[in-house]
């Protein structure tokens, strides 16, 4: 079976693959006649395909998010790669084909991630930072293997959240190491609850953001995360206006460093300073580390990131 | 007894005031002696006095916020009138005055605003945000009568945050008259809510702010407030996540309506950006009046209002 | 004859439009054939329509603003509806339909409107003010029943300047009941000119504005308006530097705050602080109120709406 | 009679200066004393100077913009020299000094400069133009020689106003060579006019504004200039919205470019774009050669200056 | 043979054309078919050209910047004029035509150009900033004759660069005469070095730019012209901090006047003022001037130019 | 000998200190009296001090950067603590104190620092990146162990820019293994290079600046190091347009990451996105380390700190 990235013009095929997008569309003939505009993806990447003279059953047949089996030609349609298809039907139990086996994902193994993540909860020394934590990690258990850390900025995929968290963990000992006056409880929190209702702000499945959820948009995650910390609290039967209560909020609130980037506070404690700056340096990295991967290797440049400055990266090696 | 801002220069006068502040500073003669650097103010404005030649017995007997009998020359310094002490004595029970005679206060009195605003918490007719707003408003219930609106900014005074609020709440009335599309209940909860933490981010004495509390710096009265929903629901039995509170929340949260003013999410329900622009219109038409009150009646402009783009208000009436 | 906003897709219908806007387009058939790009409307809102395979005739018959009997079958196209057109002509005289009855427009009838404008006219107390005033409404009386206050940002309707205009007057009413010391004459003026311009700004036919004309563009309103109380100034016999012709001027240059919203100064009287924060209050309450209004009513959200930080407004009630 | 800037520390001398500020102030001795802190200055340049010990008769007899004979020590203070005074009396008739002696002014006589800017207005070909301009100058023509073309910024001194309108019609009449596709009639016209209301804007003596006045901080020169051509167009019988006269304002409101810099309107005609950077750079060059002659010889680097991004220029020649 | 900007609608013609750009693209048709998509220009203008059903062959025989002679007919597509191309074949040796007549140039010849140039180096008095000059400017010899000055921005044609330089250069002159104190030397050694690393930030055939090169996103043209300047101090043996060549350094990296636009310091020498403001004068009227030259003579308004506040250019004459 | 941070007000007490700086000053006095204004500084913190009524002789034998041996009295002036001085002499030979024991430096020895880096530079494994760097870190070799890292912003001590740069390499080193795609070496060279002009740009004694060098002012420490690579690469015989020498100028001139912030462009390759948010990383918590240990015990804030957004960190530990 053909990895996604690895089709080249003119290849016919046959394989399986996740139909992550699907919208019925018309030609521009005269009549319009119904075409099915498709994304299919692996995970090594993705491409846009047509089924054109779509049929009634082939309108009400697919649905994103399922699995797929393909026969196609590819072709170029303005000098990029685009898939005619020939052939397809949804995949069938008999099939074997497991979902997860055909997205993008987090280098690293999601339940190895968790894993990493509930074990430094647990080397949190203080017991009430500890116990907030464990309570708002708790309420999104079920969703923190999948969740993204964001829906195209970065991170944007299976686990991507997680993974953002542990490299943010690793960091966060590094630095204490290097300056030690740091609370490292209080950073370790931090980081762990920094994005934690993020998998609450947007409707995502698989890794894959739809949309952002009405409390999403309405509250945004940093002041959901922040009446989290309140709700631990009180219901933790520990001060709700308590120094480290306080704190803890005040990491959270304040991580985006500045107003117009979402934070109503601006970093006042060191390790809120230090949170913001490993939080941006993790971040930045990762997209420049994803652009490099799904850039074809003949290219030079990647394309534009929007949060680069909108720069492109160079990716010739030295 | 003469006003404060009835005295002229060269005058002699005796009488009663609220020493505000009050510094040990030393002169700049070779060697430097002590004196006393003092703010003098009554309910009609404020001056600034010395008391030259400062004995130890001074430096210890004088604190800000307690009343004095003084016995004062007017002199003019640096074209500004200041007051040379003669005799000063803390006021004694027998002086039979009180504080809050002394001391710089909305126009209409305390106690009615906090009727009013007690009233109009009981005609919100949905009963869950009408709880939720009792619980928040017990928060300060101690704090409202006296509680300024802002340290400088605007209602800087005694009652000057339930002063605002009343005129927030009639211009909100007259407002769901024009447009009867909007949720008055909504609109009523988010204006008295949207300020509510004020009184536990500033410390104040008789409506004048000395500095921000801990929390306040680190989280705002906006995240402050919000927090304070989520504990009014958690006590009350009503779900965090319910349409209403998020509503509410959404209302406290954008109230600044740019992340750059201190909101971390922009107005996106029709009371948002209501609550929103009556806040705007109320508190710069007070900084508006406030300034033409206390600027003296022969200057044709006040000084210049950090609030109006740093422009001073032509006074004369045309 | 059913109105534009209860067309289901695949109804077959006959009925009479507005023909808003047409355009000769190409199919990308090879060779391209021509067919006619057109929106039809009526007050309830308006469409996307194609006539395909259009004659030459067809080309020369139709034009923008002219109203059309149409035979039609709703098609959806990308997810959003769209009429085919199988037959069409002029409307004719013996049809005995009338354009207005087929525009948007605001809730109060323009006559009614533009007498309210006028009998407030008459109420301002100081001759010199109210003749000033009246002269420049002289300069677009043909047009203040029709024309709209924007071209897309708000009240881009028939009529819409004079709502605007009127609903400020009730604010502004509102506001010096709460305030006395504003100068209720000057804030009615101001009111009423602070836009007066914006006809001759504007190319407008029945509330749908075309384009900006010359002057409006090198101009722009605020200056026009500017100039025209000079010249009513002039015209009268009042100083042109007399103080009350330099307020009014001074509240119509600064209605716009800032100087990157287009006000040369910013307000430095009561009643251009008032008058900017009533302008702001009604216009982004309007803007609010007909994007809901004009959502189909299944949309949780609006559009996003440019004049509210690009923000979509969270429609559902609570 | 040594000039200001010959003046070295430890130097007394007698000589008359002009008085161009005297305040009133007290010393910090207890109880403090009355001295008088002067600016005297000639026409190379000012000094601080103290009158220490001012008797009754002194405060009462010295008033700013006065000529007085000074008989002064030169002292260092601060690292700044600065002159107390050891006798003074205001000029007498018998002196024979006259004050236009004594101010600092453009490097080209007054009268010479209004000579050459009456003469080019009179080379206006387009009658139109040509009187819409003789209008609006005869509105400052009492003013034109002395008045500075503003406050701090540049060109403020005696003349200024005017030297900076000849440079410019220089520059001007080079640029229209260079591209003679240019409308030599409406730039310069546009030249003349752009600052033409800065007399009526700013309060100044002899080219030494002491403030705004009323309708220059309500209005602003550009609005003012703009309602001046439109007053000249009424009074000359010319169309208030004739092309012409719409140009003509179209630069003098364009002129400072962008929105926050008091441009209600940005440049839109070929004549506009080079009216604005012609005064840019005529501005921006005066600044530079003022401050390099107002720095002592032996300094390496002007002050910073504020219009020019806040730096300071390099002076010492390579 | 008739030149672009003389064609209009319904014209057939036949004539050779530089095709500046050509692209490959398919139908919507089911299935789709391929054609070119063409840019044709002359030294006039250009025109989109499309070449329906092309074969095999087709698609191998037409590149970017070939001559070619057509068969055309003009059409209108979307209210713009295109051409329907009904034969095809590119220009052979015999048909005599060259490159060069067929492309946008500066005004006047490239060699009369760059020989003022090369005199107005030999003119610079000062041998050591000569010399640098020399250095620098012998770097690009081959391509000044061609390059442009920008990409779209301005001076986008053959020649343009040296044409900006040559104009700057008579600015230049003329302002050192208003203002003897410039130094003639360095100001013009500025003007000649402030862009001179364009030809290499910029990969161009003919005046038109593909694209950027790789040192000139990594460096900029700015920080490419002060490292040449290093390297013509070390080869000519004057240090590379002398005074001189930082003065020359200082005038190229600060001639964009902003970090924003640029330059890493701002300008801090009289003469890097002067630089940047007859840089910013002359790319401003360019852009006017070519504006109103290639907008088609019955539009009153040029298209929108996003180096002039992105606002359109009226260019009716009054 | 106690030092300067454990002095209390009314001690009194004899020892040696650096005189930091010192200007002579005139008391307000009538007539004033001259005095020195001094401050006294040793490792451990700096205090203000005066010599009052100065004699001749001390005018000429106190200079800045002088040590000396002071008798004298702390007082408290406007709630701080000032020296009076009632003793002051210059150190003598025989007194064997040494400056470098009196000044504030990093908290590693800077010999050890500038060993490490000695030490990192022969690990670049590339002969051309690691040849460069030495010639560059060559010319400030006298300077490295003293030189600071800014004026105030951060690191401005002894020592401060090595110890920034070891800091860098170990959060480099780090980041290299946690994202092995990185370019180590490059990576290595950028952070050494990044400030390794800021000996040129600022003029320092004992890592204290006194002034921006002239360079420094005209070029900046980005354009300087930039030069300084040209330079390396023809000395050492490598192409000065070689992928290296362009990668390496890069990450110099980017590492500011914007334009407003000094960077020319903007970080496009994965090490310059690495270096700009290590320098950001490190430059930060530095400041935030600096202030908590410069801040008295008692005090819960430190003061404001530019670099962190104008914002003081709250210091309490929870």
């Amino acid at each position: 079976m053909t990895l996604i990235n690895q089709l080249n013009s003119q290849d016919e095929f046959v394989g399986f693959y996740l139909l992550k997008e699907v919208e019925i569309k018309q030609t521009n003939n005269t009549p319009p006649k119904d075409y099915l505009d498709i994304i299919l993806c692996d995970s090594s990447g993705e491409l846009p395909a047509k089924l054109w003279d779509a049929s009634a059953l082939d309108k009400e047949t697919f649905f994103p998010m399922g699995l797929v089996k393909v026969k196609g030609l590819v072709q170029t349609y303005r000098e990029k790669l685009q898939i005619k298809i020939l052939q397809i039907r949804p995949a069938k139990e008999e099939d074997q084909v497991k979902l997860t086996d055909f997205i993008r994902s987090a280098p690293v193994p999601s339940d190895t991630l968790v894993q990493t993540i509930t074990k430094i909860v647990q080397e949190i020394k203080d017991p009430e930072l500890r116990e907030i934590v464990e309570f708002c990690v708790q309420k999104v258990e079920n969703q923190l293997e999948q969740a993204p850390a964001a829906k195209t900025h970065h991170h944007n995929y299976y686990g991507g959240l997680a993974y953002h968290m542990v490299r943010m963990l690793e960091l966060g000992e590094f630095l204490c190491k290097q300056r030690p006056f740091l609370n490292a409880d209080l950073l370790k929190a931090g980081i762990i609850l920094h994005d934690i209702a993020k998998p609450e702000e947007m409707v995502a499945r698989l890794g894959i953001v739809s949309e952002y959820s009405v409390p999403g948009k309405l509250l945004g995650h940093i002041a959901m995360a922040s009446s989290w910390i309140t709700e631990a609290a009180l219901k933790l039967g520990i001060a709700a206006d308590s120094p480290k209560v306080i704190a803890l909020q005040h990491l959270v609130l304040s991580h985006h460093n500045l107003g117009e980037w979402g934070s109503p506070v601006q970093p006042q404690m060191a390790e809120a300073v230090a949170l913001h700056h490993i939080d941006a340096l993790d971040a930045k990295m990762q997209m420049v580390e994803d652009a490099m991967n799904t850039t074809p290797d003949k290219d030079e440049w990647t394309p534009m990131i929007r949060g680069l400055e909108n720069k492109a990266i160079y990716k010739t090696r030295i």
